[in-house]
């Protein structure tokens, strides 16, 4: 069985945003809740999707806020904006740099869960990565599935 | 329930070929067609898998061709061919920067669907990115899970 | 339907381990053996996921190890440890390298599978890349889904 959820989701501009509270509450509800649709979903897989190509979703250290800076910091390094061999720049020097970050970040992750609670690492976080310089509305898609 | 199809893709060496319209056909398929296996499957998962070690898939932009000619040349800053450090190189110097491309791009994408549609983004298209400078025939699986 | 289970698998520091015939043999049983929670899965994917922010897992080229140690070498130059450029390096020069090395490699694979074995293209096979320089134990969650 599965179940299916929509997430719009505010960034301010380049950097990323924690959304492992929204997912956890999805999931927590799928176990506790008997729908007309059928039984409640116990053990399976979360699958996060982000319906766009200039930012990603990761699983990444939820600790040291340090950790995601130096994210940062290298993204600039792998993908710089503004650079001389671009070809697509329509929309600014972040432009083409946002798609290739995306490429190397993933546009969706997936994560076991069991009795209504997400099977995340202690040190593990669920981020969206906003990778434009601005701040944008985010569609995410949550499916459950399980049994 | 799911289903499984397989798919085989011819490449012209080195660059990417878009599969959405593929994939989109087989959801469609199953949210239409009742089968002796079991009821349509009306929303849940498709998940895409490539059977190589030195080619891949990734979500990207569908709309300029610009964005996938500059993650070529990213691609190629990133992993080059015939760099010295590498170590093997027995099929040519495509040969390691093939593997490292793929470690990159990865070897799978699952993308949401509902009703019948691919949950895609206006501006999301599915690519095989062909990382050898030869064409390969290239194998697929794809798995629909849901409800 | 789904089962899942849980691995750990010690690593003896930086490099890769292969697990293929860990996870072939629980898909394998899942095929042949009938529980009290319902029928065998025949056909559907393994999602395999490792609940820590510093090791990766990813799919590779499973023939000559030499492939292995260039992505080393790769992953060196992507992430470089003791980075000048670090804030975050509390527990030594491999610290920041080994999350950024893991958002590169990401924290899960799935693999489809059909009649009890996984559909890996003959020279795939899933590695866990440990980033750290010592050797840790590793948690992995198994779940398989599919009908």
């Amino acid at each position: 069985m599965s179940e299916q959820h929509r997430l719009t989701i505010a960034t301010r501009g380049r950097g990323s945003v924690e959304i492992s509270d929204r997912i956890s509450s999805i999931v927590k509800n799928a176990a506790t809740i008997e729908t007309t649709a059928g039984p409640r979903v116990n053990a399976g897989i979360a699958h996060i999707f982000i319906r766009h190509t200039s930012c990603g979703l990761a699983i990444t250290e939820n600790a040291d806020p340090s950790v995601r800076r130096d994210l940062e910091t290298l993204l600039q390094r792998w993908a710089p904006d503004a650079d001389a061999a671009y070809q697509h720049d329509q929309e600014g020097d972040d432009d083409m740099a946002a798609h290739a970050r995306s490429l190397l970040t993933g546009t969706s992750v997936t994560v076991p869960f069991a009795d209504g609670r997400l099977l995340l690492g202690t040190w593990q976080g669920i981020y969206l990565f906003e990778h434009r310089t601005h701040g944008h509305q985010r569609e995410i898609v949550v499916t459950l599935l399980g049994a």
